[in-house]
């Protein structure tokens, strides 16, 4: 189940959502039984993209910020959620250490971290954060605009616990997606929760095995709905090793554009969808370096290409050989105050516990919306029928819609499960 | 954690209040940890009454009515509770059957019915609703004034199962209290579960049961906080046996209310509590026949027993020999409207999910509300504010006073938890 938000966006009739609405009990309890045979990551934000005809998961955050934006009527879901979390890890426990990003400057971010400090202490724990970066040598009190102050402490490592001065955590939460590499810190703490896992960082994460296993949940969720996957699935190719400094790889992705485009156009074909197709070139791992390319037209990549080199050489990431993920780019029709919007959708444990619009005035429907000039909408509760309503005509409810984003939600959280089974590095193996 | 609602009370500051702040955490753990050890019932209502100097359950509902005074805000947080509710129980369920009162007759009751199924669906079931009234021979779909309609079906029973027509619940949950006895057909359902257990009915439950699984729960709480018990416990006694159409037992009552009335005033000249102690009256087991009688002086006591008396006779209910707890009187300092007022907390699993007002402006202060002329107050969330703030003068807050109702609304569902486990017939002896 899901808060229900109001949404700006009363698009015409949409057919997916009534299948959605109508199967609700059953989605249900289709849930309920893969969270008896997989674990669902301790927290998560998915980006949705929804384009009227498709709806479709474009991003999966396990170490989400940006809790700040949900506002102060979703937080009892979301501290209810967090007593479900901390009781079935570690029921005994006092104190929760947060590790925050190394560099947490932005006051966005910071008041982000008092949220989740806000959160965790109604759940019943005491909150700390320590920080990965080394020159934190003391405890250190940042102001953020609004008054409030929080102080971030230096970790200390004893031989077999992280810890702070005075404070032994039971769990420690990760909220740095640790993208540049796993400190030897936080190596070896068999004896306290590490969470996420080291693996479910993006040095360890591929986009391509995230969406590799979104399809797969996406056909098994197909089936149970009588639906085409593809109305849920962003389809997705790979190129490993692509170098913008000397150009190798190039190959690979101008035949992997150009077919995506080609396989979008037949499925546009198939729904009698007049929109232009369009792909999404990004890194697999993480979103840093090479940034989000929107390609329309494969005749464009080369001046795509050249510019993004451009932008690598100076700010001297250019010698990254990457790996690139080739997604199906997804329209979002969504429109607040008629800059383009797409909701996001977040999640603890196995429940949804809020949302909220990216907002972005300067970017087209098949931009990236996270990036510069992006602002948040703290989504309001729409003033009734708050729960979806099974009678309401589809397409006319924002609860209604905002269910069904909570569903689409929940499939890339459970893709996001499969994917850290795969790639547990401690999985037991029964031969 | 709790809902967080808008009161319309401001009293002075109170200590309580900021001693159940401070030690939220502390709260919040020992909670999990008791539900460690113990079973939450599976849905609960309990009505609080706030003195200023002392706060205390005085009811605890095991068969919840009055969903429908929830605000669809208070929703979601229900909804993720029966989740969590439903999964311990019956994780593959489908189906959830509701068994009503035998005579739902009140609009209220429908209303309250249907925000169940509404609640239950979210959460993934197929909710239908099957009635124990034998005159209910086939489906029958009653209208309320909203528009809505509600269909109760003869329940059927085969050897071994509960059901109905074409419906095979694998939990069938009772929003019936069986005072009236437990009949046969909820016998032998090993292959069910049956929710809240038959031992929870009021033909099995005493009060004084409860309450002295309370005041356990409240010595041990209060032994966590640092305070006296008695400001969260109301004091009780009990008569066995008291008849009256032929006076037997009332020495006992008169006895007891004396008693009590003095325990009551040196715990009043302890505190300094400047108000006039009162007892009130009622059958150890559930609401019905002798009624509640608020005694203020034990030689008001022969006048109310000659009342109470008189109306058992006309209600040919006289021949009812009945079990008798007095119980301290706890005053409601809580206004709506200037009609006096009294929080219920509704909890689901261990969640408290909601609360609202009673108020009955034909009442006292020292009265029960639970009686003709009272009414609802489906209290709104605030506009801000509405996690309980740590930094917020105790009393000036509204979350933070919600936040301790939800407290002990919760010590009230725990102490019922202790005393269905000790009422279980089929509880496992350890020699």
């Amino acid at each position: 189940m899901v808060p229900h938000l109001i949404t700006a966006l009363n698009v015409p009739i949409n057919e997916l959502e009534q299948r959605i609405l109508d199967s609700m009990p059953a989605i249900e309890r289709w849930f309920r039984l893969e969270w008896m045979e997989h674990t669902p990551p301790f927290y998560s934000s998915v980006d949705v993209r929804n384009a009227g005809f498709k709806l479709a998961p474009v991003a999966t955050n396990l170490f989400p910020g940006g809790w700040n934006n949900l506002t102060p009527e979703m937080l009892p879901l979301a501290v209810q959620a967090a007593m479900a979390a901390i009781e079935k890890i570690c029921p005994e426990a006092r104190n929760l250490l947060v590790v925050p990003e190394n560099h947490p400057r932005n006051s966005f971010y910071l008041s982000s971290l008092l949220q989740l400090k806000r959160i965790f202490h109604q759940a019943g724990l005491n909150v700390r954060f320590g920080s990965l970066n080394p020159e934190i040598k003391e405890p250190t009190t940042l102001s953020l605009p609004t008054g409030e102050t929080i102080t971030i402490e230096p970790l200390i490592r004893s031989d077999r616990r992280l810890g702070l001065k005075d404070f032994d955590p039971c769990t420690i939460l990760l909220n740095n997606d640790l993208s540049t590499g796993i400190p030897g810190m936080l190596e070896d703490l068999e004896e306290q929760y590490l969470l996420p896992p080291r693996h479910a960082s993006w040095s360890v994460r591929r986009k391509s095995r995230h969406f590799k296993a979104y399809e797969e949940v996406s056909k098994r969720f197909g089936k149970l709905l009588g639906i085409d996957p593809w109305l849920i699935n962003p389809m997705y190719a790979q190129c490993d090793e692509v170098n913008f400094a000397d150009g190798s790889g190039m190959e690979c992705l101008t035949s992997n554009v150009e077919a995506m485009l080609a396989k979008v156009k037949r499925k546009y074909k198939e729904y009698g969808i007049n929109e232009k197709p369009f792909v999404i070139v990004k890194a697999d791992n993480g979103s840093h370096g090479m940034g989000i390319m929107t390609v329309r037209d494969v005749r464009d990549l080369p001046e795509l290409i050249e510019k993004t080199r451009a932008r690598m050489a100076a700010s001297d990431d250019l010698n990254n050989v990457t790996d690139v993920i080739i997604q199906e780019g997804v329209l979002t029709n969504e429109r607040v105050n008629e800059a383009v919007a797409e909701p996001v959708v977040y999640m603890m444990d196995r429940y949804v516990v809020g949302g909220f619009y990216r907002v972005n005035a300067e970017r087209g429907v098949d931009e990236n919306l996270n990036a510069p000039g992006s602002s948040f909408v703290p989504l309001a509760f729409a003033d009734n029928g708050r729960l979806p309503q099974a009678g309401e005509k589809p397409g006319s409810s924002s609860p209604n819609r905002f269910y069904m984003y909570g569903v689409i939600g929940r499939l890339a959280m459970l893709a996001a499960s499969y994917e850290l089974e795969a790639t547990d590095p401690d999985a037991e193996v029964y031969d």
